[in-house]
Parts: structure tokens; sequence; C-alpha cells
């Protein structure tokens, strides 16, 4: 008999079937017990006449045939009768963590502490659904506007991003770095494939323990050629955003349910406010960048005043920006950059690079680093760029904003920080 | 004006249009100019009268307005006459590496020394197109089969595989690794989500130079819940390379023709041969594994008596293979391992994997590894896992075949090995 998965036993009602997972639980009542079994999909009751399923610890892996019956009281409205189990795996002890609950009760650290199992239940790994769907989404908006997906190397020579924050890798007895974000290597594949996506892990050795950072997260990466100015990159990630969305709407809309979460409308223009007027809407002045609680008050008044999740903020400061930030054509203390805040968070940054190879020695100049470490970078700009920009969104980030939750641990399989390297 | 693509020109005859890409190169005759502009889609030829494009270097970023001429002799059989062109980006000087020859004629070091420019050829970037589809298309066959894509940890405490071949990371001044395979990760997240996959970098301190080993690769991964044995996860792995050849007919068929590349037929049925009968088809005896000679003979058997590109060898000694395989049920030397070996070379290992906490403990023992850094692992196994399988397929060793490439440095973006960090 083919298994069949929990969600589908609403259309084998008056049938025998064949169910595998997982026991999460057993309720010993005089007469009979009442077992769920989980799957990947959902849960199942089981009604156990007998002691069939009597001493069977928690996660006891089984198969079990029985007849498909309605039961409207029954999660899913079916329940199984006339069980016959076949245990696959037996548990060495009872898990850690209180599986059988609507909702963990433990403290994060102990469900991180125990992710292998405390991911199994239902609420925890619809997080994961949502990641997944909203990669799928990201995929499909940038590969119908003619992205090609790379992969390009995390072992790398030189920083990216600036000197600090660096993990040193031993690399054949000298020493690499792991790197913190795709950007030499996405810019570099504008000059071949001029429209370029990655979706892959980036890393930062990040000296602090903020409910917002990590060292290690997965970064969904875009780099365009021939673009305008970053108001092109401002575009199409407006669309690889609604990507996400869609992705999730039509690939984990029961995970979305389950967790409650209200996927966001994203409006056809995004409002976008640059950073001068940004401070002043929100009362603060002489900053070169927005603080967490500039972010919040942001979110506020996109949502305020013109009832969106999402507002971006243009021209930052150059000061504060990486080397290869173009500045603002006829602001050159401003710079043509943008961040995108999500429901009161920065969930990405963007904007056009410099294309000059003269423009690049001026800049690393102008930061104090020496070129030497960039020169393979440094060849496409030697050899011909065209204008180009892109951007970087945190898919833990993204995943947490969505489900409302207050530390990216929460919405990442296996958190890595300056404390945490297991599991 | 909106910019098309030079494949787009075909459907533009007798229209005034916009292009925009790299000078190729240029061939001037005592008249006229013959100029080439490459953009990420292919190669136009324009007729230049006058000096317009004299003194320009190969690989300035040019805009170009101008007449879609139909012109048979002329690469896709249109050409642009009346060109006005608007400079958007000059080069620094003359690109290393020839790329208006047909094929590039330098040497791989040459090559990849200068990979920024060297990948700008079409035929370069063709393998990479090729690459971007069949992810696509793994992708595609996986999720169609209930399977969720998952982001594990490149940070890790301990080896996957063993202790060799290992890079270590300062981790925070205390030592980490990078994961040499997600195998630990992508089991553990059997027990959330059944069906897995992940495509993502792996890291292999590979001591030797050779053509078919990098120290950092792409591997696409799959772990499998409730399997029979091996042969359940081997019609999961055919599938998948099924769908990475339709990956490639659907999504990057212009790149495969350029490359000349035979897409593989994937046989409904893939043939099977055991070790110890694989052996003895070749005539060699008392090996443990297959070294690289074995798989070209093996390939050519598979060949010449089935038509097939693609030959399975099952049941390796388990000697050889890692702590988590699963024996042989009868023969315990034996394993319920395989490798698929595609056109003579490697391409997938894989096979049934332990699960069951004590027998962990056993295995390790035997493998003399102290559990103690395993411990965040075997929690999956503590708390009740099903049987399960997986598999993971090198994605450049696969588009090195499928291109007919002798080295896996040319199917590798910006290869990593003892003496390469750069570019």
């Amino acid at each position: 008999m083919q298994r069949i998965f929990t969600n589908e036993l609403s259309t084998h009602v008056g049938a025998r079937v064949r169910l595998a997972g997982w026991l999460q639980h057993r309720r010993e009542l005089s007469r009979v017990t009442f077992a769920v079994l989980r799957d990947a999909r959902g849960l199942a009751q089981i009604v156990v006449e007998g002691d069939a399923v009597a001493g069977l610890l928690p996660e006891t892996v089984v198969e079990v045939e029985g007849d498909a019956v309605a039961a409207p009281q029954a999660p899913g409205g079916v329940e199984i009768h006339g069980p016959a189990f076949r245990v696959l795996a037996e548990p060495d002890e009872a898990p850690p963590v209180e599986l059988r609950r609507p909702e963990l009760k433990e403290q994060l650290p102990t469900l991180l502490d125990h992710a292998p199992v405390a991911l199994r239940h239902p609420r925890k790994r619809a997080s994961f659904e949502l990641a997944a769907a909203s990669v799928a989404g990201f995929r499909a908006a940038l590969d119908a506007r003619g992205f090609t997906e790379i992969q390009t190397p995390k072992i790398v020579a030189s920083a990216t991003e600036s000197g600090a924050n660096l993990f040193e890798v031993d690399y054949f007895g000298r020493p690499a770095f792991l790197a913190q974000s795709p950007q030499l290597y996405k810019q570099t594949m504008v000059g071949v494939f001029e429209r370029v996506y990655e979706v892959g892990p980036v890393f930062r050795a990040e000296p602090h323990d903020t409910a917002r950072h990590l060292a290690e997260y997965v970064s969904l990466d875009a780099e365009i050629g021939f673009i305008e100015d970053h108001r092109t990159v401002m575009r199409v990630l407006r669309d690889a955003v609604a990507g996400m969305v869609d992705g999730v709407r039509a690939r984990a809309a029961s995970a979305a349910e389950l967790l409650g979460v209200e996927l966001p409308d994203v409006p056809d223009q995004i409002p976008a406010v640059d950073f001068p007027a940004a401070l002043k809407l929100i009362g603060v002045e002489g900053e070169l960048d927005l603080a967490p609680a500039h972010e919040r008050l942001l979110g506020k008044w996109a949502q305020r005043e013109h009832g969106s999740d999402f507002v971006f903020v243009t021209g930052f400061p150059l000061a504060k920006r990486p080397f290869y930030t173009h500045p603002h054509p006829d602001r050159p203390e401003l710079s043509n950059s943008f961040h995108l805040i999500f429901r009161g968070l920065e969930l990405t940054t963007g904007g056009q690079r410099l294309h000059r190879y003269e423009e690049y020695l001026g800049a690393l100049a102008a930061a104090g680093q020496d070129p030497a470490p960039f020169d393979a970078y440094l060849q496409a700009f030697k050899y011909g760029m065209p204008p180009h920009g892109g951007f970087a969104i945190g898919l833990e980030r993204w995943v947490a904003r969505l489900v409302g939750a207050k530390n990216i641990r929460e919405t990442t399989l296996f958190p890595r920080d300056r404390n945490r390297l297991t599991p």
C-alpha cells in the first residue's frame, strides 16, 4: 500500500490507508488511547484500542495502517481507526522539548540547543517553509527578468566591505578570509551576464550579540548592469520582494496561515524619502546613518502616511558607505544608495556602484586601502564595465519580520554567533 | 528608446533600435569599419562609416542606436547601419585575453588569472548558463517531489566526512571548520521535512592538484526519509538528473548548441552493477574503491552494453565509506551505497545512512572517533529518525562532463585550489 501524507487524509475517507511519521504524543483515556502522528505535512489523530502504543516514547518513528474515518472533532476532520503499527525506529529517550504543545513553551536558548528536535514542531518548521518559498519567489522574479544565477567563492583573499568583522581561514598555511558578501564577484559577473543573482551564505564576525545580527546568514544578492542610476535597482528590488511574497502565497500558504502571517502588499511604487528628509521626519539631525530606532519610526511613518509596510530611504551620506558606492552626481557628500525598510527593520541595502577603473583607484586611496589585494577584482573595471548597481536581502531577517519574531535566531535553522557554534 | 538585446534583432528588421554592450572588436576596411558589439545574449555586427569607433579600445562599453538591416552574411542575419554611439565607459587598456576569437587560444592558467575578462567570452560564459539551468532543473524536479529547500551552516564545530581535508577557521578566537558537506545537517532536517535539498558551497582542503578536485565547489545535496533502502535514493537521483537535463533543454538550449553539447538521455532505469561484479567486468580485483581509470572503463561498458551515459555502481565495501553509511543487511562488509558514473566520471555518491542512535555510537567507536563533537548531530537520532538516505552531485563536475572539459577549473567561475586563491 502506498503511503499517503496526513494532509491527504480528507480525500481518503472510508478507505484503508498507510501513514508514516513520528508519534508526537498520546493521550490515554480509560478505554482508548488517542495517538497523534506527525509527518512532514501535518498531524493525524489515531484511535487506538488496546496497548499497541503503550510504552512507546514520544518521537517513535512508525508506519501505521488504518481506516480513515470522518470525525469532525479530530484535527483535519478525519481520524484513523483500527490501526496496525510498525515501529521503524525507537528513540533513546523522550525529547527535551515538548513537541505536543500547540506552541513551544521553552526559552529560546533551550530551543536552539535542541534545534534538531525543536525544529520538528509544526510552528517552528513553518518559518522555514516561508523561507524556502520566499527564495523560490525571489529566483522566479529575477529569472523572468533575464537574470542568471551564479555561485561565487566564499573563501577569498581580501575583505569585501571592510577589514573589520572578517573570519580568517587557514588556507593551506596562508591566511584567507570568508566572504562578507559576494559583492566583488557579483559586480565582476555583470561584465559577463549583465544581470546576476546569488543565494548563498555570507559571513560576518559580528563582535556583538544582538537580536538582529548573525555570524553567518543567507544573502539574496542581485546585481544589474546598464542602469540609469540607483532608481533602476530599486525598481528591480521592488519586483524581487513582490516575487518573494508571491512565492509564499503560492508555495507556503498553509505555513503562513498556521503562523498567522499577514502577507504585505508590495506597492507598485514603494514610498521613498531621501536621507536628509527622513531625518527631519523623525526629528533627528546630524546623523550619518540610521539607527534601529530611526528605522522603526520611519516604518511607522510609512504605514501612517502611505499605508505601506515598505519604505525606501535614499541618498545616504557617502562617508559611511563602502568604497564602491557611487556618489550622488550633484551632491558628492551623498550617495546613490538606499535602504529598504520593511515593517520598521532594514531589510536591504543597495545602490549604484562606481564603474570606472580610475574611480576605484581613487576610492580605495581615499579609504586608505591598499589596492593590491583588489587587483583581481579591479580587472573587471580596467577592461570596461557599464553603470551598474545591486542589492542584498537578508533571508532570515525577511522571515523574522514576516512572522514577527523578536530575535533573528528564531528564523535561522542553526544560528551562528560569537557564543554559538553548535548545533 | 527601449534597449533591446542582440538576440532580438531579427524581430526588429527595418526599425531603428538601441543596443548596449561591449565593443568586442572592430575590423577596419578601406571605406567602412565592422564593429562587433557583445551583450549578455550574443553578438551584433555594426557597419560604421567614418571614425566613430576609431581609437576605441576593445571592451569599451557603449550604447548604440542604428537601423536593423537584414544582412544574410552577418551573424544572426541582421546588422546595424547608420549607428550613433554613446560611450558609457572606457577601459584602461586592452584586455589580456583575445575575446574576438571564436575560441579562446590562451592557456588555462592565463584564462583563470584573467577570469573577470575571460568569462565574458560567449563560449566561456555558456558553461555557466548550463550550470544555472542545471541547478534550476534540479530544484524543479525535487520541488515537484515534495522536497523542501534548506540552507545550513558552513561554519561547523567538527568534521563531516573525516578529520582530513578540513579548513580551520578562527571563530572568535577558537577553532572551527568549514563544512565538507551539509551531510549532518541535511540528515537532521529529514527529521523536520522528511525530504530536503540544498545547493551550496562545500569546502575540502584537497592536498593534491588534480584535474577533478577543487578546494571549494557547489554541491547539490538531497536527503530523503522513509526510504526502503538505497534503491529508493537511486530512483530520486535518477529523476533529479533527468530534471537537470530538462532544465538545460528548457533554459539554456542556445548555450548547449553553441558548445556543441550532446545532452544525455537519462534512462528510466539506469543500469546498475554491484561493486564485486563491477570489478570483474573491468578485470581488476581486491580493490576497496574505484579509481578514475576504473570509472572510465565502467563508463565505456555502460555505453557499449546498455547504450547509457550513466551507470550505477552499488554496494561499495564498508571499510572505505564514511561512518554514517548503512551496511548491506546480509553482507555487513559491504554497504547500501552507490556511485553514479556519468560518461566515465563519478558524478555522485550516495546511499542509505544509519538511522538508530546506538548504531551511530557503535560506528563512531569503530572508526575511533570521539562522539562528543557529534553530540548536537546525534540528537536527531537520539529522538527518533526514519530510515533515510541521500546523495550529492558536484555541479562543476556535471558541467565539465557535459561540455567535455578536461579540467574541472574550466567549468568553475573562480576556482580555489592549493595554489589559487584569486581572482
